[in-house]
């Protein structure tokens, strides 16, 4: 472990590092060359690979080898700009090497000295997305890794709140990762029905026993935005903490002509924005804001209150679950410096200029229909014709490897999903893929 | 967003890559240049940055000098050779290199299909780890981001199986995750006394009402092991869960001369060993495993039970809180792979063998004590002086810059605690260390 060997282990980095950083390079060029949705089977990467680990060290160039060789068929391309499944994404290049940054310095945020720079860093930028947003300044934030978690911490605190009430009410359209949070949490889901457009009833509100609404904006089916305004009028009265999951959409209000989809989010206690959806930060990164930091602070901290004073660091880790956090941070800095304010509102913009171009062609072509109301990037639509053809329609669509697309079941309906949110989509990309679901339509009838 | 624009993206990315990737193997070789624990005040950092987002694009170069000029005199130097607080660990180079491909492929594990090779991956290396730890084979695992969540996670399953039994029973050394676990899953935590190596009393334990005990392979204070095959004994006998938290000490289990410390771990019920610890592995990646795969998916797959078969593929979501799980096993498939059995125990021993040297010389020099028994490669140690002589110790030792110590209560005695952990610590490193903590104690005495 002397200095030779460690002198060696850096030259190696440097020759390494090159070659893995040509590798990423070549990887984001040639993006278009590869099938959308990985078309592996089960079990097949894995039985490609050694079943037992190596004895003995193997040159970085050999993992490379493998990444290529063995792993690259078994990816579903995300960083496509043909990707348009579920939530279409960016791991952009600014952040790609944030990430190289942070795992070379390894920060550990456990306590504020454990990484002055880590926290102070999250704290600023998660600030400066709140000023992006047009959020209120009392919004306090930091990162969790998905929204999913996010659900967990902020409904925890919730409960805590109101420990006699142990139901939360949401959307039958609400994320899933909200059920899995009552589950941990033993708490009852009560769901609200949702009107034509997908959003939730705000007179159906039913609040008897209830701790926390997690109301939407930008439903994962169809993008839906629930009446936020209204329901906090009624948590308000209620005394009713409200959970708002903007995990996708929320990015969209960097641009002030959208900004009226999230009337009445700034009242939220506490709201989650991914900003790994659609804006431009690879996975993983979400957000999660609230007014109310020392509710947090109350029920994740183990530091006892009267040990506490007001001028006290808080630590990250006395609001969440892991006691120790990775510097995150650095690459959600690095994709609102790089592409600053104007640069994010151009790409928001512009995919939804997209989607609503993509939704004209549908409305404007015999046999194919929008199914719901389209007001960010996503767009729901299907054939006027069986479920099950459609259903084949996106099989054949997917199994073509020229894009992918995913499906939701809305009204008992089978319905295709196209979904822009990555930076490296052109209208080309998307005329492409209208191309291709009209012809294995086609393929199908004919 | 033509070609022409994208090309030019490109062309940055590889110059912008090739700065980055100069900077990390800078900081690398000048590792022992930098104060080991930051030295700036609460607030510097932030003071130092823009409190408002830019509006028009910066390069990437910007975010370089920022790094440079602003935010190194926030980091603590978790990399250093010279950091022996907590437990200290590595990003090693070619997970290093590892990250910067998974934030370029940004994989988004959410089903099987989203990302085959992600999945596939992640089984295959946490059975790799398996066999090099000499694990039974029914152990199947998955990686989380923390031991805390990790523990969250078992205890709701261990929570579930027994409903009617509230209580988890772990040593009064249990790792504060325990605690917090308990309090977000409104479960009762019943600690039970140590013995004079700080291990847990197991003729003391009480499983009245427990739905789980958590045993410990090296608690955080001491690294005390706890006595696991007899705590295993009374689990079986009163049919509780029994998970281990291993979380640094389980990767000395790679040399089998130090396997007899983990006798009884093959029995848990579920298990963690964070790689980000002593695995040379950036955080995060901490593992996960169970002999009870169907119980985890029962407690989280939101799949009802009537709609899978046996042959599905169990997607990783269906184990844990989250929906998308990112690359992370690229990162530990690349150590396991660059380092090899051979490389990790050659790593493992030279650590226990330095921690065993310091500790030799601290019991060898007068006024000094080893204060708790040292199994692994921390050791706990202090002054024959009073708390406050200690504590005055420890501050003007990490206020010298040169090294990094942290301190525990023990028995309610101020101890300090050198963990050796970081594959760049050399004997120079634990010599150097040796030299600081004697020369500040001279300085506090004279």
């Amino acid at each position: 472990m002397g200095s030779d060997r460690e002198d060696a282990a850096v030259t190696g980095f440097r020759d390494d590092g090159a070659a893995a950083l040509d590798w990423v390079a070549a990887y984001l060029e040639q993006l278009r060359e590869y099938p959308v949705l990985s078309r592996v089977e089960p079990g097949e990467i894995r039985a490609a690979l050694p079943p037992a680990p190596p004895d003995e060290p193997e040159p970085f160039a050999a993992v490379l080898e493998d990444l290529d060789r063995v792993l690259l068929p078994g990816l579903t391309h995300w960083q496509s700009p043909r990707f348009f499944a579920y939530f279409a994404t960016t791991g952009s290049e600014p952040a790609i090497l944030a990430e190289l940054l942070a795992a070379a310095l390894n920060q550990v945020g456990i306590l504020w000295r454990t990484s002055p720079a880590l926290q102070e860093l999250e704290e600023l930028t998660v600030d400066w997305l709140r000023q992006l947003f047009g959020l209120p300044e009392e919004f306090r934030g930091h990162i969790e890794d998905t929204a999913s978690t996010g659900a967990v911490i902020a409904l925890a605190v919730a409960r805590r709140a109101a420990p006699s009430r142990r139901v939360v009410v949401a959307s039958e359209h609400a994320h899933s990762s909200i059920e899995k949070a009552c589950r941990l949490l033993e708490l009852e889901l009560r769901t609200v029905p949702v009107d034509e457009a997908f959003r939730m009833r705000a007179e159906a509100l039913d609040l008897d026993r209830a701790c926390a609404v997690v109301a939407a904006v930008g439903t994962t089916s169809t993008s839906a935005v629930d009446p936020v305004a209204k329901i906090a009028d009624r948590c308000a009265e209620a005394g009713v903490w409200l959970h708002v999951d903007a995990a996708y959409a929320g990015s969209a209000a960097v641009c002030p002509e959208l900004r009226h989809h999230f009337d009445g989010w700034e009242r939220a206690d506490s709201l989650v924005v991914n900003p790994h959806k659609w804006l431009g930060t690879p996975s993983d990164c979400s957000v999660l804001w609230t007014r109310h930091l020392a509710d947090f602070r109350d029920t994740f901290s183990l530091v006892p209150e009267y040990l506490r004073s007001d001028d006290d660091v808080v630590n990250l880790s006395e609001l969440s679950v892991p006691l120790g956090r990775r510097f995150r941070a650095l690459k959600l800095w690095a994709v609102l410096r790089c592409y600053g304010r104007t640069g994010l509102q151009e790409r928001i913009r512009e995919h939804v200029r997209l989607a609503q171009l993509f939704a004209g062609w549908v409305r404007a072509e015999p046999g194919w229909e929008v199914y719901a109301p389209a007001p960010f990037s996503l767009v729901c639509f299907r054939l006027d014709a069986p479920d099950e053809t459609n259903e084949e329609l996106v099989e054949r669509v997917n199994a073509s490897g020229e894009i992918f697309v995913s499906h939701a079941n809305l009204h008992d309906r089978f319905v295709l999903r196209l979904a822009i949110g990555n930076f490296r989509t052109t209208e080309d990309d998307v005329r492409l893929a209208w191309d291709v679901l009209r012809r294995e339509a086609t393929a199908i009838s004919g």
